[in-house]
């Protein structure tokens, strides 16, 4: 076992080895804190990161299956969060000035479940400004000139740089599927509702959603098992019978799946060494992929933005009152917009979410495994002034249903670049067994 | 058996008398409609109603059991629809000229629960306009010259007429509760949710309930036990375990309920000889009451009016749309107002909703059974240009909690007068229990 390289393991294999002893979590965490020293300087993903602290825990999560106890399915596996998500024992300051020295009282139910399946909180990740658009300090790996895409910016960037096999972030509009694709990681946005954010900043209950990061769809299978679960204090949590999202990727599809590929009003924004990246990717597919058009998602950018608007400026409220000449001019400028959107416009946009799912899961259930469509309209943007543009993920927030970006291209320049693969609700596991196939045709390919 | 009375028979009785082959269905329905011939022409509560086609399902009810079929736990028993509740082989014109001549195509999800459980559907009972203000043709059956209360009109007043023993109401402010106070019948509001809505008019999803009407607790019992129950499409509806309404109904209370006279922000408005009435029953009830002061509730009636008037507007848009001209005059502004509530002003109201019923369960779980307080602020008032004022009943349908008016008292002029008991969502068959408790110590006296 080389040791020196461990912090590129997955999750999977981690916490596989640390339960048989070959390696402990103190080993790994070890390694994942030299690569920080190696590369953060440039990356700079992490909000907060205290090695001594992040160590206790791997010693006592190798203790405790020293002792003989049961180690859990993250046992000694460290994590990365998202600064918008509340640890009881590390600061939470939410990317803003107006947060600077919070620390809760609590976990977020999220960081819990973590915790109770033997994870180690390794720290904080560097999030833009209260998780909207004015960037934070993170850099792409790839690239250091180049913005890693927002709002959970540390997080697809530490994954992607090899600091941390896992990570925490969320998505309002498109905040885990952009990042993910101009880092050039897998990163999953599971269906509305499924992963509870009792204790993670509220933007906006309607849009926002947990996300994930990871580089293999069997550590997304493992985060889904731990994280998908019932949380009373989410208004929109449901209990739900668990679903081994394990099993259901090592299944082989009954049949071949079949893609839709949706280009969408905002293809003409599509940079071109990207469309032949997508033209490349439906050559490889044949016959599995068709392209279909979505009319009714025409106006959905304004629907998302009634409804962001809206709750970003109740959930803001505090932040307005008390301190908005310490909010970037951007940020005021939405909650102000915000506050003055009609409730009877709020409310016809909240009713299409319902009416384009119904529609929407005719395509699936007539014929379709998956939509195909862009994460981005390109590779992650030089400049560090912007996170980019996440049109092409606002559909799929705004409808709820689980998107997955596969890191399976590259642009022009050698940057990563992400397809988003998007599902009905709930068909979040049979997603990434679809995606597996995917990439196993690409490399087939 | 005296055939001519046996409108006046309670559901209960009537439904074990019809299964004990005792009388039949024919005969119950007959003696209703000989009592619509008798009172309707002075009370008008029916909006529609075809004495053939209700003798045609008693007739079937009659034959089915003559068959030896198993027999539902309404069986025969004839039923009041308000007429913003759809039906398949009926007119449901919701109060207005817009809608005249419109017949559904389907039954709304609680009328096909009546006809699962045997009822037979006597017609359809006045509303005021789509369930607001307007009044509608039908008077007070105590007084004509009095109003019934609204917008459930014809419901209360065909129930205390003795033309049917169980109508369906619904109530978005007062609806039920109200009218149930003015005609001297039991008029009970459900949990919010718990009674699907799917079929019925929309105007607030927030603050819609549907809502009962009968002549005594245990056939309000019957009723919950077949309407409670999950749909999927009502969106607030949730699957949950069975509840025994009538077994709870007929226990005793582990000890003798306590209660909390809320008098609120209204009680200056109540007329004095309601005063007195409340006094007298705070006397009968000695200990087991308590004034209690709720001071969170001041602003319940601008919470309630943003999210009612912004819903509204939005339910009605069609109408706002295509016919405004043929709305009254108040329901036109009242849909004006809402289209200007701001959506930061509709969600900060909405969560009052959640923060009203978390401080308010304490009040129960420390002490309480149940909230004693007024149904409205007197008896009817004369005159039938107004349905009177939902005001007292505003902060319980706002909170979603149950709320039950139980004809107790009267006014100065002879006329009835009702109490509401309120309890926390979900203790609905608790709130019955109390109720009858309620009633034997005021008979006991």
């Amino acid at each position: 076992m080389d040791l020196a390289n461990l912090n590129w393991l997955s999750a999977t294999d981690a916490t596989r080895l640390i339960r048989d002893g070959v390696i402990s979590s103190q080993q790994l965490v070890e390694a994942c804190l030299a690569r920080v020293r190696e590369v953060d300087a440039d990356v700079q993903a992490w909000a907060f990161l205290d090695p001594d602290h992040a160590l206790a825990q791997a010693r006592a999560a190798d203790e405790w299956r020293m002792s003989g106890q049961p180690t859990g399915p993250l046992h000694g596996v460290p994590v990365g969060v998202k600064d918008i998500i509340d640890t009881a024992d590390m600061p939470t300051e939410n990317g803003s000035v107006l947060h600077a020295g919070r620390t809760p009282s609590r976990d977020a139910t999220v960081v819990s479940m973590l915790r109770a399946a033997g994870a180690v909180i390794l720290g904080k990740t560097v999030t833009t400004e209260l998780a909207t658009r004015t960037p934070g300090k993170t850099r792409n790996p790839h690239n250091p000139a180049h913005t890693p895409g927002g709002s959970s910016s540390g997080s697809a960037a530490a994954v992607a740089a090899g600091m941390v096999p896992l990570a925490l972030g969320s998505q309002t509009t498109g905040s885990t599927i952009r990042p993910a694709s101009y880092c050039g990681v897998y990163g999953f946005k599971p269906t509305h509702g499924l992963i509870p954010r009792h204790g993670m900043l509220e933007l906006s209950r309607t849009l926002d959603h947990v996300g994930l990061f990871a580089r293999s769809l069997e550590d997304l299978a493992l985060l889904m098992e731990e994280l998908a679960g019932y949380d009373e204090r989410d208004p929109d949590s449901r209990p739900r019978a668990r679903v081994p999202y394990r099993d259901v990727l090592a299944e082989e599809p009954p049949l071949p799946p079949v893609f839709a590929f949706v280009k969408g009003r905002v293809w003409d924004r599509v940079e071109a060494d990207a469309k032949a990246a997508f033209a490349e990717l439906a050559g490889v597919l044949g016959d599995r992929v068709e392209e279909v058009e979505l009319t009714p998602a025409d106006e959905v950018l304004a629907w998302h933005d009634a409804i962001s608007g809206a709750e970003i400026a109740v959930s803001l409220r505090r932040e307005w009152e008390t301190g908005r000449e310490r909010l970037s001019e951007a940020l005021r400028s939405r909650i102000e917009r915000g506050r003055n959107v009609l409730a009877c416009d709020y409310l016809a946009a909240r009713a299409r979410i319902r009416q384009l799912n119904e529609s929407l899961i005719e395509l699936f259930e007539q014929r379709y495994d998956a939509i195909l469509t862009p994460a981005a309209f390109g590779t992650a943007p030089e400049g560090l002034d912007s996170t980019g543009d996440p049109a092409p993920c606002a559909l799929w927030t705004f409808t709820g249903m689980p998107a997955l970006s596969v890191p399976l291209m590259q642009g022009a320049n050698g940057l990563p670049l992400g397809v988003q693969l998007v599902a009905p609700c709930h068909w979040d596991a049979r997603l990434l067994r679809t995606a597996r196939w995917l990439v196993a045709r690409v490399a087939g390919g």
